[in-house]
């Protein structure tokens, strides 16, 4: 197997640095969309459509049988049913449902991919499954951290580092910020929500009042699910695709 | 006095997302470019005029008594005096000499900034008298990396995350890139050149044939000039502009 390369984007204003024509890209958005796609995947929802803007998901209200979510800075937008809080993905709510989903980061970091090869979704929830799966294919890795407004933030570049961890010795070459995310991930995974509570968005976070949304999306390994883009839509990967 | 911001852009690329209006902005490209402007104002270089491009610094030619510097993907370029190792910006080559620099990725850098209250510029080797200056200041400071070609890179961020070790205590608000650089820092501070040795950008400069150069770059506390932009050369800060 050749030597594949295994880079972070730290923020998506950088993503144009990157040629991702012939990578798999794992958009990360830990507090909190790609978790709960990963969540609502996981838990039976038939697919989740991410949508750039709060009107485009307002257009999809006639569409009988269609959940409509969106969050703006952090809460959700008046008139939705709700925005990206995990605990809003559970069985009983999301199965057999699709989600029509529209957040101020992740889903704008979906959109900027659009050129890979493949997109899926990583959360500390499906870490392991999603580890398992990248280092059987014979592609280039980048991790996209979504940020917050443009910027790097702690819990999206730690999740990158724990991919990194997981899949380095696979035979990948990894750039300055894959090693500084792996390194910041090794200094915090024993107490990442200790090593979080530091943060600046974590203080605007806990102003939100989703101190319980935030320690579930810390929960490492709760699903098996991959989320991936199919068209416009995430929806579980099949199990051939799950094959090296 | 008031909390200041304490910020680091880990890359020119993402610039534009701070205002910078209200900070000072110190521009870091540990190799080489800030070193050895660190090193040549030290040893008594009269000025130092960033410049963009390489044209620029070749229209300075006829000037009498101007040292012409230009360095492009990290070799000298062609026909000019020298490029950016620091071995070219000792006493007994700038003293009372104005030196036209351009370089790859610090020059960009410093033209990018002109909108700061104040620029200045930060190495390992001026390190300790940064960053007693910069807390006797009540201003934001914004520590920004040049990278390698809009990337971040570790040396960069280290050194950035130096800053952040010295002066978080005397009252400044930090951000996520702060915080990350900083535990970088404390992780690498006991031994820079073998944590950077892992870096694809180590093994690029070792190509060069540029190792002693680096491992220069890494002395801390060498110098105690800073060197401050002044219109478009950057000098000498002088004694009354070091008091609080």
């Amino acid at each position: 197997m050749q030597q594949r390369k295994l880079e972070v984007c730290i923020t998506p204003a950088l993503l144009h640095l990157y040629d991702i024509s012939q990578s798999i890209v794992v958009v990360i958005d830990i507090f909190r969309a790609t978790t709960s796609i990963c969540y609502g995947i996981e838990n039976g929802a038939e697919a989740i459509i991410p949508v750039a803007t709060v009107e485009i998901c307002e257009s999809h209200r006639t569409t009988e049988g269609y959940l409509l979510a969106a969050e703006r800075d952090g809460a959700v937008v008046t008139g939705f049913d709700f925005g990206n809080s995990p605990f809003s993905y559970s069985k009983d709510k999301v199965e057999g449902k699709t989600i029509v989903l529209t957040t101020t980061n992740g889903t704008y970091a979906i959109h900027q991919s659009l050129a890979a090869q493949k997109i899926v979704m990583g959360s500390f929830l499906n870490l392991t499954a999603l580890s398992d799966w990248l280092q059987t294919q014979n592609q280039n890795v980048l991790l996209l951290c979504s940020g917050w407004k443009e910027k790097m933030n702690l819990e999206d570049t730690l999740f990158a580092g724990a991919i990194v961890h997981n899949i380095k010795e696979f035979g990948y070459q990894l750039d300055d910020a894959s090693i500084a995310s792996e390194d910041l991930y090794v200094l915090a995974k024993n107490d990442l929500s200790g090593y979080l509570k530091k943060t600046s968005h974590s203080e605007r976070l806990k102003k939100l009042g989703i101190e319980a949304d935030i320690e579930f999306c810390l929960n490492v390994d709760l699903t098996t699910a991959i989320p991936v883009l199919d068209g416009e839509r995430l929806v579980k990967m099949k199990a051939f695709e799950l094959k090296a």
